[in-house]
C-alpha cells in the first residue's frame, strides 16, 4: 500500500477508542465518514491475516457511524430508501440494505438495525447518509427525527472472539446467531451486541452507546483476550478480498447499481413494495446488465495492495474491459487476487485477461467467480 | 501536527493534479470529500507561510468538489438551501453561502457560482452536499438534475499570482475583480477562472473542467511561475488562522449555526425570502447567542498546530468556557493564536483565559476579535 503522512485536525474525528489504538502503536490510518479508521499496527498485512484466521482481534470501527431514524414515519422512510423488502424485518436481526438513488446508483451499503417499529440505526459505509435521509425527510415532510447518536462500533473478530466475549459479557453471547443482535450489561449501561463484522472469521460488533465507556470497554476486552493472544487489528484486505466482501467507494460508487454488484437478493423486483430507484432497477433487471463484479486471479510476484484501480484488458483483443478495484497477494491461495468490475461479454469465469498493475507490469490473469 | 501514515485506496480519490503533487514530493495529505488534499511538501509550515506572503503557490484543491444543480427548479432549490438572499445574484459573481438544516445547524459553507438562471455550481467544503440536495429535490419533487461534474479547482495564490496567470491566460485575468469570475481559453476548452481562494494573499481559482487537461494546465502554470519563484503548496494553517478563515469540520460543525460563526451578513433575517432553517435562525437571532467564534492569543513556546480541540478555561473560575478548534504559532505576530468557540459571558475581547494544550501544559491567554 502506498503511504503518506495524514495530517490530523479536528475535522478528522477521533473515536472513543483512538487513544487506545495509539497506545498500541497504530502505524497507519484511513479516513471513513470524516473519522479515523486504524489500518495497521506493527505487523505486516500478511501476519495480521494469519492471526485473524487463528486467534482474535479487536478493531476500532467507530467510523461506522450510526444514522438514527425515529418517529411516526421512520418505518416508511427506511423502506423508501432501500430496494430490500423490509416487510418482515424484526428487532434483533441485522439487515444488509443497499441504499440507492432514483437512478439506482449506490449511495451506501449499511447494516440496518431495527430497534423498534419506530426506531432504526443505519450502520454506514463512507458517505453522509445522514444528509441524504434528512434531505429526503425534509423534502417529503416526513415526521421523523434523524441524528447521529453517540454510538461507536467496536469489532471483536476471529475464531476465538466468542470466548473472549463470553468472559466479558457472560455465556449468553454464545447464543446470538449470525447477523442477530441482543442487549447486554456493561457497567451501568445496556449495550447492543451483534454477531457480525467485516470478516468471514466470525465475531461480534459491540455498538457502544456512550463514548465515556470506550476506554474501559477496550481494556476489559483486551484483558480477557490476552490468554487467547488478542491483538489490535483492522479489517484485513487479504481476508476481505478472498471472502469477496465489498467496500463502498472501492468496489462500487454512485456510478454502479446493486445488481451489478451481485446483490440481487437484497433487491425486491416483485413490485410488492415502493422504494427510491424502483423503476430504474426494474428496467435494468429487464434490459440486462452491462458490467458485473467478478474476481480476477493473476500471476507474477506477490503484489502489494493496489492504491488505484488497475485496468483489466481482454487477452484476445487487448481492449480494456474493466478494472481491479481492490487487489493483493493471497498467501493462502498462493496467487494475486482482485475484486473487479468487468464488462458484459467478458465476465464469464475462465476468460483470459491482462492486468495493468500500478507498478508498470502487464500480467496474465483469468476471470473467476466470488468468493475466491 | 501529529502525523500518521495514510493508507491509499480507490475510495480516497485522486485529483487530475495528484500525479503532479507526487512528482513535486508531497509529504502529507488530508482527506476532504473522499479526495486527497496535499498539506505539505519539503518545507516547514512556517517557510511555506512566508513564501505564500511573498511569492506565488500552486495548490491542488480538487477536493473542493462541485455540486452542479440545473433545470427549471434549480434557482428555487439553491435559494431554499441557504439563508443568504440570492435575489440579486448574477452570473460572474462568487457568493459564499452557508447551508443549514431546519435546526440551523451548519451543513457546509460552499462558494456558489451562478452559471446561468438555471445552472449553478456549489464548490463545497467537507460533507456530501450532493446527497443533501438530491434528497431535498427528490423529497420535494423538484425538477432539477444534480450531479458532480468533471470539475477540479486549482488555486494559484500569493501576491505574484496575477503575473503568472496573465502569462498563461492573457492580461484580461487582471481585470477580474475579487470574488468575480470570467471565462478563458485553455487549449480547445473554455475554463472558468475566479479571483478567489483560501488565503488572504490574493489569487485565483481555476475551475478546471475536464480531467484530461489537468497535467498540462499544472505544467503550463508552473513553467510560467518559475521566474516568480512558484512552489507547490496548500492552504496554510498559519495564514488562514491569522486571517480568521473558518474551516468546516474544524471551527464549525452541524452543532453550530452561522450566527455563532459571525456570518450574520450571509443570513437574511428580513423575512423577504424562504429557506430551510429560517424559523430557527430568526428565533436564535431574537433570543441571543450562547456561543461565538473568537480569537485566543496565548503565551508560551511556539506551538505546533493542534490536532484535537484544546479546552479554554476562564482564568477567574477555572471552568471550561470553550475550545480552540485550530491553533498554531504565528511567526509574524510572535505569539500563539487560535480560532475558538467561546461561551456567552466570556467572549468579550480582553477576557483572561487558560488554554489546556494537547502537550499537557496550561497556558495564559486572552480572548480577542478576528481577524488577528
Amino acid at each position: 500500500m502506498t503511504l503518506s503522512n495524514l495530517k490530523m485536525s479536528r475535522r478528522i474525528r477521533r473515536t472513543p477508542f483512538t487513544d487506545k489504538v495509539e497506545w498500541h502503536g497504530v502505524t497507519g490510518f484511513t479516513v471513513v465518514n470524516h473519522t479515523l479508521l486504524p489500518k495497521s499496527f506493527q505487523n505486516t498485512v500478511e501476519e495480521d491475516y494469519w492471526h485473524l484466521r487463528d486467534k482474535v482481534q479487536i478493531w476500532d470501527v467507530g467510523c461506522q457511524r450510526q444514522v438514527q431514524i425515529s418517529g411516526p414515519d421512520a418505518k416508511k422512510l427506511v423502506q423508501w430508501i432501500t430496494p430490500r423488502d423490509l416487510t418482515r424485518a424484526i428487532p434483533g436481526k441485522c439487515l444488509y440494505v443497499p441504499l440507492i438513488t432514483e437512478d439506482a446508483g449506490f449511495i451506501n451499503d449499511p447494516v440496518l438495525l431495527k430497534l423498534s417499529e419506530s426506531k432504526y440505526w443505519l450502520s454506514i459505509a463512507d458517505s453522509d447518509v445522514l444528509l441524504w435521509v434528512r434531505g429526503l425527510a425534509l423534502g417529503a415532510k416526513l415526521k421523523v427525527e434523524i441524528i447521529e447518536p453517540d454510538v461507536w462500533p467496536l469489532a471483536i473478530q476471529g475464531p476465538k472472539a466468542v470466548h473472549v466475549m463470553a468472559e466479558v459479557f457472560g455465556s449468553r453471547v454464545r447464543d446470538i446467531k449470525f447477523f442477530n443482535f441482543d442487549w447486554f450489561d456493561f457497567e451501568d449501561s445496556k449495550q447492543l451486541i451483534a454477531r457480525s463484522g467485516y470478516s468471514k472469521q466470525g465475531g461480534f460488533e459491540i455498538y457502544l452507546q456512550g463514548s465515556k465507556y470506550g476506554s474501559r470497554l477496550w481494556e476489559k476486552i483486551f484483558e480477557a483476550g490476552i490468554k487467547y493472544d488478542i491483538r489490535p487489528g483492522s479489517p484485513n484486505i487479504i481476508e476481505r478480498i478472498e471472502a469477496g466482501l465489498l467496500s463502498y467507494g472501492n468496489e462500487m460508487t454512485i456510478q454502479d447499481n446493486p445488481l451489478e454488484c451481485g446483490l440481487d437478493k437484497y433487491c425486491d423486483l416483485s413490485d410488492q413494495i415502493e422504494y427510491i430507484g424502483k423503476k430504474k432497477l426494474h428496467s435494468i433487471a429487464k434490459n440486462g446488465l452491462t458490467k458485473r463484479i467478478r474476481g480476477v486471479r493473476f500471476t507474477g510476484k506477490p503484489m502489494a495492495a493496489c492504491s488505484i484501480p488497475w485496468p483489466v484488458m481482454s487477452k484476445a483483443t487487448n481492449k480494456t474491459i474493466g478494472k481491479i478495484t481492490s487487489g493483493i497477494y493471497s498467501p493462502r491461495l498462493k496467487m494475486n487476487i482482485g475484486l473487479s468490475m468487468i464488462q458484459k461479454d467478458h465476465w464469464d469465469p475462465g476468460t483470459k485477461v491482462l492486468v495493468q498493475t500500478e507498478h508498470g507490469k502487464v500480467i496474465n490473469g483469468e476471470i473467476c467467480s466470488l468468493p475466491f
